[in-house]
């Protein structure tokens, strides 16, 4: 089976926790707005289902993932779908619930790190706002990184079977979402986040461990793998970073 | 089976989509946090269990539902678990997918709505962040209400079964959340709003038959739906709702 992916040809943003699951399960998948040679041809990829007026269901946003006649909307929700079709779930109803529930407080981390460079809107240029988006990433740094990391290093430490991974004995997808928020922290924040990373020690190990996985590694090193950029979710700006 | 049921007992917030969903069902359920009396004990329920370093998972935020030995946090992920228990949710792969997707978009807008009061950091008073709320809630009434809304619209309008529900013939779970994200609007944006109201006929509908439903109704007359205050998710402060 060939799953058909479609996110933004041009950003990592919330959709590469998804092709970050497919890559290392060696899945057979088209990510399908990037086959056009030409960026705004590509970009029409999305467009066109987003607007196509006879689609009963249109996603609200991408990602959207195409799995024959189901489709399925929101990163977390495919990952939900797709996790025990490609061997990245856990086993139990207990564990793929608390999967689910881990890979939404990351969704959560997701739109407050979008937010720090659009904390009026995201309709308005990151350029209208930047007096506010230096408060809020300040905020950010201060308040919500260690929030949020804390919480995963404390799952990490407690998990019984002291694998490194999340949950249980093995890889699930909500590790290499984890993966995907400290590479971006590093690359938006290296002086705010740079300082901060000793505090949590199994949570950079789980990153570790994920880049070495041999089919992750090649994607990372291909390119596939996008670059982090001034247009995704996480942004590197020096006036939202100061040392 | 009585669910055990964990949310602030003081706010609607996050955790009214859910509270919904079990008294629509009439399911039988502890409302956990609000069997004390005094509202310091009350809000220490969801606070032990939070910092219980005896849990080797626990919730990353409340609400979250014990349902013997499941424990399952984020309120979409809730109802996703509970849906189908309590006859709440549709009955076809692609459908129950559908319907936790409505669900996310819906929790996406929660934290919207969240952040017209709180554009810079949730660790800070509305007080110390009023000149940025203005800019965020005039942009989200402007901008996203409309964006969210239409999109609802259009998925009501296209239901080839033409129920006035979300989903095939039969109302689920993300009726009832759309139903709050309505009251919710129109409590905290009486004016901006209630100008809008009119372009959304269908979704004013669903409102309207959700209100009628018979232990959907007995319960908002009753002690058990807290009123909206300026404590919860959505917030009527007059400055963020010019006239």
């Amino acid at each position: 089976m060939v799953y058909d992916f479609y996110y933004w040809p041009h950003i990592l943003g919330r959709g590469e926790v998804v092709r970050l699951a497919l890559e290392e399960a060696g899945a057979e998948y088209r990510d399908v707005a990037r086959e056009p040679d030409e960026p705004d041809a590509q970009r029409q990829v999305i467009l066109d289902i987003l607007m196509d007026t006879t689609h009963t269901r249109p996603p609200f946003a991408p990602p959207f993932l195409v799995d024959g006649d189901i489709t399925i909307a929101h990163a977390a929700n495919i990952l939900h779908y797709l996790g025990p079709k490609i061997g990245l779930a856990p086993d139990s109803e207990g564990d793929i619930y608390f999967a689910h529930q881990l890979q939404l407080t990351i969704t959560d981390l997701l739109m407050e790190v979008h937010d720090t460079h659009h904390p009026i809107t995201s309709q308005m240029y990151y350029e209208d706002q930047i007096e506010e988006s230096k408060k809020r990433a300040a905020a950010f740094v201060e308040m919500r990184i260690p929030k949020h990391l804390a919480y995963y290093e404390k799952i990490l430490t407690n998990n019984p079977s002291g694998s490194g991974w999340l949950i249980g004995e093995d890889l699930s997808y909500p590790d290499l979402s984890l993966f995907q928020v400290i590479e971006g922290l590093r690359y938006a924040f290296p002086n705010g986040f740079g300082k901060a990373e000793g505090e949590y020690p199994h949570v950079i190990e789980l990153r570790d461990k994920v880049a070495e996985r041999p089919k992750t590694a090649n994607y990372l090193a291909s390119e596939r793998r996008i670059d982090f950029n001034t247009m995704g979710v996480f942004r590197h700006y020096p006036e939202l970073d100061p040392a």
